[in-house]
C-alpha cells in the first residue's frame, strides 16, 4: 500500500513539475498564491493544509487528497485531526465524500 | 470484467468500513441517512438508488456509481431502467455524463 | 411567493427560448435529447423527472430546480414523492443538498 | 448590507426548518452528523466552521457561505482567520473562488 | 436588462476589489496567474476569455459569466462567438449549461 | 506512455459505443448536438475543441481530457495552444486544474 501512494505522490510531483516547464508564466503565479495562501498567519500551516485536504474531499479530486495530506502530514497532522478533517468534508459532500474520505484513509495510512 | 469490477465494490467496502471504525460518531448518522432515504416510502427502494446512481454519474464519482449501481441490482433493477438513468444522467451533465455513462455500462456487465 | 417562483419559471422558459432562436442547431438535438431522456419507459415520465430534479440538487442548480419540479409536478408527482426526491440528493450531496432542499421545497409551494 | 445578509441567513434557516418537518426520518441523522462533525476534538469547533466555510466557497455555494461563516463567528472567529480560509479556496477554487470569495467578505461585513 | 448586468459588473469588481485589499499576498500572484494566462499567445487574448466564459457557463458561476463575457467582450468577441462558445459549454455541461448559457445571452443584450 | 493513453482513447471510444448501442434514442440526438457545438463557425473546430478540453480539465473529467485532447490534435492544435488552454483553466480551477492539467499534459505526450 505505502509504495502505491508514494508512488502516486511522486508521479504527482512529476507532472507538476513538467507543466511548470511548459507553463512558467502561469506556474510561477500559482506557486507564489499557493505559498502564500497555505503559510502560517492567524491559521497555522498545519490547518491550511488540512482545510485544502477537507476540500480536495468535497471536491473529489484524489491527486489533491495525495498532495495535500502528505503535505498535512509533514506538518506534523496527526490521525485525528485528518479523521476530523474528512467528517467535515463528508458534512459538506454526503455520500461520494464517504467513499473519497475513505480513499484518504487508505492513503493516510500508505504515506505515513 | 466481472472480477474488476466485484472487487472494485469489495475495495469500497473495506475502505468504507474502515473509516467506520474511524469515524463512528459522523458515519452512525450518515448511515442512518442513508437508509432513512434509500427506505421504500411513496417511492420504492429501487427507484431511489437509480436516483442514487444517476446523481453518481452526473457529478462523476466512480465509486458512487458502482455503491449504488450494486444496490439497485440488489433490488431487482433490470437493464433498461439502468439505462434509462444514464439517459437521465446525459441530459442533465452532456458530455461527462456520456462517458461516465459508458463506464457505468460495462460496470453493469461486471457486477451482473 | 407563488408568483415569484411562477416568474422563475417564466422567466427560465423566456432566456431558453431566446437561446434556442440564437443557437438552434444545438438546442434542436439538444431539445430531442431531453424528449428521449424524459419520456416514459421502463421508467415513467414523473420518475424521471423526479431523478432530474433529485440531480438538480445535488449539484446546486437553481433554475434547474424550478424546470424540472414543475415537470414533475406536471406529471402529478405528489409532495411525498418530491421530499423523497430531496431526501435521496441530502444523501448525495449532504449540506449543501440540505439548503438548496429547502429551497426545492419552498418552491414546491411557489409552484403548486 | 447587514440588513440583506442577516435576513438571508433567517431565510435559510426558515426553510431548512420546513425540511427538517418534511422530512425528520432524513433530517434528524444528518442534524446529528453535523454536529459530530463540527464539534471541538482534534480540531476545535472555530476551525472545523472555517473549514466547512472554506469548502462553501470551493464549490459555490451561497447558502451554505453564509450558513457557515454565521457558525465560524459564533465561534469567536476574527476577520484574518476568515480572509485565510478564503484565501485556502482561492488555492483550490481559482477565480471562480475569488469571486465567491468577495462575496464571502461582503457577508462577512453584512453578519458582523 | 443593461442597467441591471452592468450594476452586477460593478459590484463583482467592487467585492474582489474589497478582497484584494484584504488578501494582498494571495490576490495579487492571482492576478498575476489572470495575466500570463488570459495574454494572447498561440491562442489570441479573445479566444481565451471566450474559453474562460465557456468554462464559467459549463460549472455554472454566475458571477464569472459576466465578467469574462465582459472581458470577452471588450476583447471584440462578436455575437455568433459568444454563443458558439455557449453551445460548447452545452455540449460539455447538459441542461444546466442550457439554463445557465440562457443567462448568459440574456447578460450579452445588458452588457452590450 | 503512449500505449497507455492511446488505449485509455480506445476503451472510451469502446465504452460510448456500446452505450451508443443500448440508448440510440438519447445518443443520437447528443452525437448531432456534438456534431454542431463543434463544427467550424464563427470559431474553427480547432478552438473548440481546444475549449472543451480546458472545460474538461477544470471540471476534472479524465476521459473528457483525453477525448477532446484527442480531437484537438486532429483538428491540428499545436503544443503551446495546448498548454494554453490547460493555463485558462488553471485560472478558472485553481490547484485541481494544475494536478489535472499536469495529467493532461502527460496525455499529450501519450497520443502524440
Amino acid at each position: 500500500m505505502t509504495t502505491h501512494h508514494k508512488d502516486a505522490a511522486t508521479s504527482i510531483d512529476k507532472r507538476v513539475g513538467a507543466l511548470f516547464k511548459a507553463a512558467p508564466s502561469v506556474l510561477t503565479p500559482y506557486s507564489q498564491l499557493m505559498k502564500a495562501a497555505s503559510a502560517g498567519g492567524a491559521l497555522d500551516g498545519r490547518t491550511k493544509e488540512l482545510m485544502a485536504f477537507s476540500i480536495s474531499i468535497a471536491i473529489r479530486c484524489e491527486d489533491c487528497i495525495i498532495f495535500h495530506l502528505r503535505a498535512a502530514l509533514s506538518h506534523g497532522a496527526g490521525r485525528e485531526e485528518i479523521v476530523e478533517a474528512i467528517s467535515v468534508a463528508i458534512e459538506m459532500g454526503g455520500g461520494p465524500s464517504v467513499v473519497y474520505g475513505g480513499r484518504a484513509l487508505e492513503a493516510l495510512e500508505g504515506l505515513s
